[in-house]
């Protein structure tokens, strides 16, 4: 008879502790395979517990598969063919991948928005609101393009900021423009060819890669995309930031948004994605158009995200679809759940709803050209100037800066990392890289330390001009 | 000269209402391609208005490309190749996809948590806590799995209630597990043959079909995923919920498991999703043991969410993956942002290691014993109990009711439809049908309104039992 001492099972059930102690001799392979176990009131006396304890136990090991009863007869051992080790695992930590750029002193490359310039106060007003006003709204699933309080904010918006016309259903919010990629490729197929811009934006073409999707670089001009290198390759997509292009900050010019539009027009499988991540921020004038205001013919994806204009960590973004494309979304792929909490859309078609988004908007406008002109004023005002030349400096979060120097690129990055600079050059951006050498670096100023400035110009000099015959020393 | 009058401008400034007038004398071809424009000086003068106010309008119609100027000659109007309509959309709204349950009395195909079953005054509160404590963490970027500190609370919580042993690294958070299944097929490839329980959850069939990867059906026996069915496809990944399969109830017992294990290991790119999606509300005895917890060749990806388990309107789910896949992660896609907000998963940290989440499942174990043995009574109690069959309802949020009929189950469903009730047959959840009718019910009883169980029951009967010749007045 099974004999088990019930003085170690710890904080474990009476019936907890007889499973495991049963479940263990079978594993262990002390009861062997259609051995019959004691009936339950047999072990109940002999361990001196309830019957009902070993009932539970036995039902357990039972729904596990451990034993299997045959009516009128009893409980068995099954046959557990333990050809694997059952041994817990121990696994060992494994290094998570980390940003290293705590270790400079300024990071060029980094295009997030600064902590302090989210307005924390009002969101936090919004979210309380919101689990105030929104109490049973909260709790009802979203539709898959998202909340339509949401979409029809966004259209408004959309409407007044960027001339656009589009109805809330042609709306799908998702967490994130990287997740809404996901879902064009499998709106407009696996097997269709993707065209990148050449320099372009890498994370666009890592996502292409890790769907195996065909991607295909095509060389911009200075209009933006080149309209013949487009037509030499087989792509049907075209991804693109007309108003604003990364990292080379070119605007497409009208003429050429019409020719990439008649490029669309000639195949029915042909689109254009276009990417308005930064659109907003233009620090002179207006707003350039969206190519998808003049699209009259239903070949423009929008893509949009609120986590440029708001904050890196808000996780919203959205693109519109044109109608046969949204009647295809509706019936193939509505069946995805929004990958947005119905609590944050609620308290975004607040923040939207409100006027506090278009506040907030020009007051970052404002903030970021102060953060430029500061940035600008610290180089013009340096003594290495005259080697140096601005590109760029009107749209967006970045410009660029041509450098006169022999050093190669990756020199440059080396020399201004010793620095604690951290920059990336115009030549890293290209899939088909015609010069190893731009001598061009990109500064992202949206996340840098306004105090910081100065140093961070006077580091990044010092860095990529100095001497190669001192450079050991730093 | 151009000649406009600035009457009608309404809110534009002089600039903007210039810009937009110059532009459609363009677009028009009022004013053709290379027409010299007036100096900004002479059209100043003309229309009474300030030099920079032209300045103004030109430099935003030359950044849009609607001009071109020549160093010390002036402005020119650029070749346009109009072929493109210009007229803005005015796009019919497209009919959004909206769920029709509302017209049903009740609906036991919907498996959503109750709205009152949230815990919305804890979860407000920490959302509070958030806000307040956690600041300057939400505006720091997430990792791509997530925070460290809710993947830490995951993993204890995953120790102490699944006995299963992994690091806080083996861990990805992300928006839904639909977000995940996508995220997996990126990991293990494309080309790659991914086999689905048949019948089953259709939704995972739904996203391979939607990212066009092989998906081949496997047969069920009693113990569920058959291996020799297994064995005789070309599958590399094999997706199981052992712990309680939907929508048939089966518990995987441990030697089949074993079986699958061995299956598994044979081949170096095969591997096992565990969707453990309801294991917590297994209604007798204690959960059964994940999978993965006796997996130690490193073959098992554990996947679950809070969907289930807090508000199927909170989209945060995991997957836990084995190491190596982990290395593969971090190499491969960790690029992605992860698409659960900040907020959310700090809100969600504390809820776990504050113990909310533990007495919260333990409530709604409650809460969903005592709903179900409310519909069961009143299936017990009905006089046409001798014509159905319980089974399956000792787990999960879903039981079958197998009926003595001559009817199809399309008939059963459009039945059941007649009196209110929306129900589907076992029968609809196969891909591949050997019979076109099972006669069994599928009763998803966790978003049921309590007080409406004994008339919906009665309905439900009254529907598929009415007789034929009588149910054409209903």
């Amino acid at each position: 008879m099974l004999t088990y001492s019930f003085e170690k099972r710890g904080n474990d059930s009476l019936y907890e502790y007889l499973y495991k102690r049963i479940k263990e001799d079978i594993l262990s392979g002390t009861l062997t395979a259609d051995e019959k176990l004691p009936s339950k009131r047999n072990l109940a006396k002999h361990l001196d517990i309830s019957t009902i304890t070993v009932e539970n136990a036995y039902n357990q090991l039972m729904a596990e598969g451990y034993l299997y009863s045959v009516s009128k007869k009893g409980f068995y051992v099954n046959d557990i063919s333990s050809q694997m080790p059952i041994a817990p695992k121990r696994p060992e930590r494994i290094p998570d991948v980390r940003d290293k750029k705590n270790s400079y002193f300024t990071d060029f490359t980094d295009n997030a928005t600064r902590p302090d310039s989210f307005p924390f106060t009002i969101w936090n007003k919004l979210m309380r609101l919101t689990m105030s006003d929104y109490a049973d709204e909260l709790m009802v699933r979203s539709p898959s393009g998202g909340i339509l309080l949401l979409r029809e904010a966004i259209a408004d918006y959309l409407y007044q900021f960027r001339g656009m016309h589009v109805t809330p259903e042609q709306i799908v919010v998702g967490a994130g423009t990287e997740y809404l990629y996901n879902m064009i490729i499998q709106l407009l197929g696996q097997d269709k060819t993707y065209a990148v811009e050449d320099p372009g934006y890498q994370k666009i073409s890592h996502i292409y890669d890790a769907n195996r999707v065909t991607c295909v670089p095509v060389a911009l001009d200075e209009s933006g995309v080149n309209t013949n290198a487009l037509n030499e390759t087989q792509a049907d997509i075209l991804h693109l930031s007309p108003s604003h292009h990364f990292p080379t900050g070119i605007v497409t010019p009208i003429n050429r948004r019409y020719e990439l539009l008649t490029w669309a027009c000639a195949k029915k499988n042909r689109y254009i994605i276009e990417d308005d991540y930064d659109s907003e921020f233009r620090l002179v004038g207006k707003p350039i158009p969206a190519l998808q205001s003049i699209d009259t013919t239903g070949k423009v994806i929008y893509m949009n995200t609120f986590s440029k204009s708001l904050s890196s960590t808000i996780r919203i973004s959205y693109m519109v679809l044109p109608k046969e494309l949204c009647e295809k979304y509706n019936h193939h792929l509505s069946f995805y759940s929004c990958t947005v909490s119905n609590f944050e859309q609620y308290t975004l078609y607040q923040f939207i709803e409100r006027g506090h988004l278009e506040k907030h908007i020009n007051r970052m406008r404002n903030h970021y050209r102060i953060q430029r002109d500061r940035i600008l004023t610290c180089i013009r005002n340096h003594p290495y100037f005259s080697r140096v030349k601005i590109k760029e400096e009107h749209a967006g979060l970045h410009f660029l800066l041509e450098i006169d120097t022999q050093y190669s690129d990756e020199e440059l990055i080396k020399k201004a990392a010793q620095k604690g600079i951290r920059i990336t050059c115009l030549s890293q951006y290209y899939r088909n890289r015609t010069t190893s050498s731009s001598h061009t670096i990109i500064i992202n100023y949206s996340g840098i330390q306004p105090e910081r400035i100065p140093e961070s110009i006077q580091l990044l000099f010092d860095g990529i001009f100095s001497d190669p015959t001192c450079h050991t020393t730093n």
